[in-house]
């Protein structure tokens, strides 16, 4: 991989900074923030605008470029990914670390006195403008608003915004009608006293419908904002997506409806002057609810008075909590997902010793027989593919200049997951299909650990999902060792594999507590760099534990696996793990066993079911 | 303990709340926090104004009184003393359950439309200001400083606001001079170039120039508030106490002194004076340093623009490391704690089976034992000396309504402390003296379990102490068990047993990281109302740890425990022990034999010495 040359490109971001035509005074720095006008977290190709200036393609980072500077913020996950893509115009900041200085600090360093700091207003949200624009004012600079995004007008052939068909969601995936979830929403906004809500994030767009399209890859979701009022509901869209009869069934654009079921269809466009007018019109008490992430431009039509804000939407805490139908359809999906990696992983044994199978290869592999089950419908991320020393990229994903082969000396990490119609898988495994050093077994036994006190943790109603994050590291912490990203993320029903409130991290402390219904990742990991990565992940169900007492009579909770994909044994040092320990993994194996046995069986993948048997064999720990 | 009558008060009270006397308008509320103008934990007499108004007299609390209700809210320390305390007049709000509104909604959701909230501007911190004030302003109603104390108007009989005199600590204590603490606070200044730093908490004042006073119980401070300029330093002090020739030769007020350290000397009430003519002189860009704790009447007297407000001041930090003489001090005043314990303990067996140990004769035993100690000064808190029922109210403190004489048929919890010249003591021990249950020793060994989870942890540099938290709870949990306090919190050098920037605890999101020099209570419990209460609390020090690896030269950090009393292993059920937990405990007994037995064996006190033996025999597991 080699790094993108940016000269040319940060010339001409510089010369636009400067020119009357796109502001009104010269910038001395711009900001390129990682998301869309929807803050998501993946993005279609036409709002890749950072990793277009900078070459950096990673999920997150932020960049800003002054006169004199360029410099990159990104996380762990990402640290030799950007110094690798990223040509020396550029200075990484290593976020987390503790001498990297936050962007306004940075900022404040290096500019000017009573610098302009520019940044498209429809990307960077509200809760972040704030934060900058505080800091920016109080050393004496401003942040202002750039209506055209100054990317773009160097950005000659930026693709287009796409426009894909959606595809309609019935009662027997969602649970939920799209009538009933408006119902639901509105009695929220009573509680609240807001009269609208305005939903900004694709996720939360598609969920609230029932519908799911695919604009953005890997994430089931279309553009589109909703505005919902008590006895109004608008849906701003694009295309000729509202044509599609099955949609207009759905939505029952066609019917004879109650008022306040009438969804009127506006242009995508629209949705800055709609609620610029519905800002507008509101009398004294009258609240607009909106995220704390919606865009600053979005937040600033509706006049400060009337804003209501938090951090989490009511759409994204009742999305979290899955019904049964949605939790039925995510064992569905996870029970396809790992007859897939039983075909890959018996393919990958036969075939790595031969010397043939690449990071691509085994990554197209995975694809394939993935496909092969019913209701696929893509992968749920890119496929994180990587052995040896690229497993030590966290977010790794192989392309043909770094793409490495499989060999019986190295370890092998996979991480991926796809979107079924049912459910949303996402699953981790390490292997080594040689020998495993007694280091590597060391590290990886540690992680199982970690896996396994996450999983099997007990802990009360209400308790937030950052507080497990210590039991994830504890072993590793016990050795001098860590890993420098979270341990668990929200994952989506047929919807993003990223998704809140709720996750389990020593950095997310806005995250709501856990509930049963709710459905994590759980992915500890340890990574060295320039010799492997370890990292084993499974989705879990938050489930309500039986326990002897029960204080206060709050009830408890814990994890139910939802992946049920074999841990390769041949990784675990037995004499590391407790009695407890080693009845999880047995435990786990068997359900394993019993349950995608059965489903190979039924697809009549034989060989499969014979390696998930050899591969599910009872440990024993000596005593 | 009978609740305090406060029908007439909360009459008087609403009287003034409309009185043109007091108020520009009348107020609908009217606010009493728990603190006094330096936002202290612990309070003088003449500052129980909390306490006056509602009888609740807990060390944690605000009072809201409207035109038709009184509300407390307090936290789960505090749910039984304050439902004991208070009339049917007061509602108690408790804090920490998820159906308790906060002061905002429910005031909000009591107050007739576009009310008036008083609250004196000197009692509440800037920080919970801006918050009230904001969710009031967004509700329709306004949040008002109100000049004179309201409480004070009607507290016919409120004592004096005490001015005692000041005792100095020289270098074999404190290891830096004034002069050089103030270097080191101008130099924090300069790096976040402001000129002024105001200090406001009380503790930090007494630590900055090497003083201690005696002004609050428990608390070795005095009233005083400091402004430090980069070439002036003023001190805000009433009384006579600069006369003492002692305080003037230590703060070299008559001596030929480079003008930036000469210190000037003000009355106690010039703060805001002082404070508003510095604000008044300011030029651009030039700023004044706050806590954001500081009362929103300090604060206010800097125009916003000039404020540099941080939750942790430099001071604050600075004084939670300890450097290597005041950690000996500490190690030295926990092992004269230790030696006045075991004699208690010793005297507890053999006095208790009489039936004529109440918990105030205990507690007053505890006392007598500590003040032989050498350089005893006072208590560090009000002894929580609880047997039976009563140790499950967590911030218990005996009276003689209340006071349950000891027996061998109940739990006993003792949780007490002491100032010594050299260090400040926190301990808490529970016991039996007859044979406990079954349940009882589970629910103990839980909570040994956790303190001990916590206590060996080894965690890396740069860590929360929030992050350790659940190591505490997790026996617990496993069983469904729980306890509604944090797990631990910074304690002083001859200072405040209760101190920032750090802690264990779930709620604690704002904390500093841990580092060595640091020291911490860890101190899990289990409380059954109605029953028995359980905790095991040490302080310990944060100190680097050894470990087989070491992750980005990070570094770990492990805990020491200063505390060395035995832990009654009569209460332990050995066999919800891991072998490594009984290690820890039998390690531990074995430096208490070393360490307080020495200790005990010169000062002659040869029967606590044969009390500490028998106590410390090394637990045996059967595997």
């Amino acid at each position: 991989m080699s790094p993108k040359i940016t000269t040319e490109l940060l010339k001409q971001l510089r010369q636009v900074m400067k020119s009357p035509t796109y502001v009104q005074e010269p910038l001395q720095a711009y900001i390129v923030p990682s998301g869309d006008a929807h803050q998501s977290e993946y993005i279609a190709p036409c709002d890749c605008r950072r990793a277009f200036i900078s070459g950096f393609d990673g999920s997150a980072g932020t960049a800003i470029v002054t006169e004199q500077h360029a410099a990159m913020w990104t996380d762990g996950r990402y640290f030799l990914q950007a110094a690798h893509q990223m040509d020396n115009n550029w200075t990484l900041m290593k976020m987390g670390l503790k001498d990297t200085p936050t962007q306004e600090d940075w900022l404040v360093s290096v500019l000017p006195e009573g610098s302009k700091v520019g940044v498209d207003p429809f990307i960077i949200p509200a809760d972040q403008w704030k934060r900058m624009s505080k800091a920016l004012r109080i050393a004496g600079h401003d942040l202002v608003p750039v209506k055209e995004n100054l990317i773009d007008t160097i950005w000659t052939d930026c693709p287009q915004r796409p426009c894909k068909p959606l595809m309609t969601l019935d009662l027997s995936y969602t649970g939920v009608s799209w009538r009933d979830k408006i119902v639901a929403l509105r009695s929220k906004m009573a509680e609240r006293k807001v009269l609208w809500f305005v939903v900004t994030a694709l996720d939360e767009v598609a969920w609230l419908f029932n519908l799911r399209g695919s604009d953005v890859e890997y994430n089931p979701v279309f553009f589109a904002y909703a505005v919902i009022g008590m006895n109004t509901i608008r849906l701003f869209i694009d295309g000729d997506r509202m044509m599609d009869p099955a949609v207009r069934e759905h939505l029952q654009l066609d019917s004879t409806l109650e008022p306040e079921f009438k969804i009127q269809v506006m242009p995508y466009g629209s949705i800055l002057s709609e609620l610029q007018a519905v800002g507008a019109g509101l009398s004294p008490k009258e609240k607009v609810w909106l995220s704390d992430k919606a865009s600053y431009a979005l937040t600033e039509a509706i006049p400060k008075a009337y804003r209501y804000l938090t951090p989490y939407t009511p759409i994204c805490i009742a999305k979290a909590v899955k019904n049964a139908l949605e939790t039925e359809g995510m064992r569905r999906a996870h029970i396809k997902d790992a007859v897939a990696l039983c075909e890959l992983f018996n393919w990958l044994e036969k075939e790595v010793p031969k010397g043939t199978v690449t990071e691509i290869i085994a990554a197209d592999k995975a694809e394939e027989f993935r496909s092969q089950q019913k209701g696929f419908v893509e992968l749920s991320f890119a496929t994180i593919s990587s052995t040896g020393p690229n497993g030590a990229i966290i977010h790794y994903k192989p392309v043909p200049e770094t793409n490495r082969t499989l060999s019986v000396n190295e370890i092998y990490l996979l991480d991926s997951g796809a979107q079924y119609r049912d459910g949303t898988t996402d699953v981790t495994r390490t292997m080594h299909f040689g020998t495993p050093s007694a280091y590597e077994k060391e590290c990886f036994t540690y992680v199982l650990k970690g896996h396994i006190a996450v999983s099997a943790a007990i802990f009360p109603n209400g308790t937030k999902g950052h507080l497990l994050d210590s039991f994830a590291r504890s072993a590793l912490w016990d050795c001098g060792l860590d890993y420098l990203h979270g341990t668990g993320h929200g994952v989506g029903s047929f919807l993003n594999v990223h998704e809140g409130p709720c996750g389990i991290s020593y950095k997310t402390f806005a995250d709501e507590p856990l509930e049963a219904g709710m459905i994590v990742s759980d992915e500890p990991g340890y990574y060295e760099d320039g010799s492997f990565g370890i990292r084993i992940e499974n989705v879990v169900l938050v489930i309500p534990a039986e326990t002897k007492y029960n204080f206060k009579n709050r009830g408890s909770l814990t994890f139910e696996p939802l992946t049920l994909v074999p841990i390769q044994t041949k990784m675990i040092d037995v004499n590391l793990l407790t009695q407890k320990e080693c009845n999880w993994v047995n435990d786990y194996h068997q359900k394993c066993r019993e349950v995608i046995g059965a489903e190979l069986e039924r697809q009549g993948r034989h060989e499969a079911l014979r390696w998930l048997i050899q591969e599910t064999e009872p440990l024993v720990r000596v005593q």
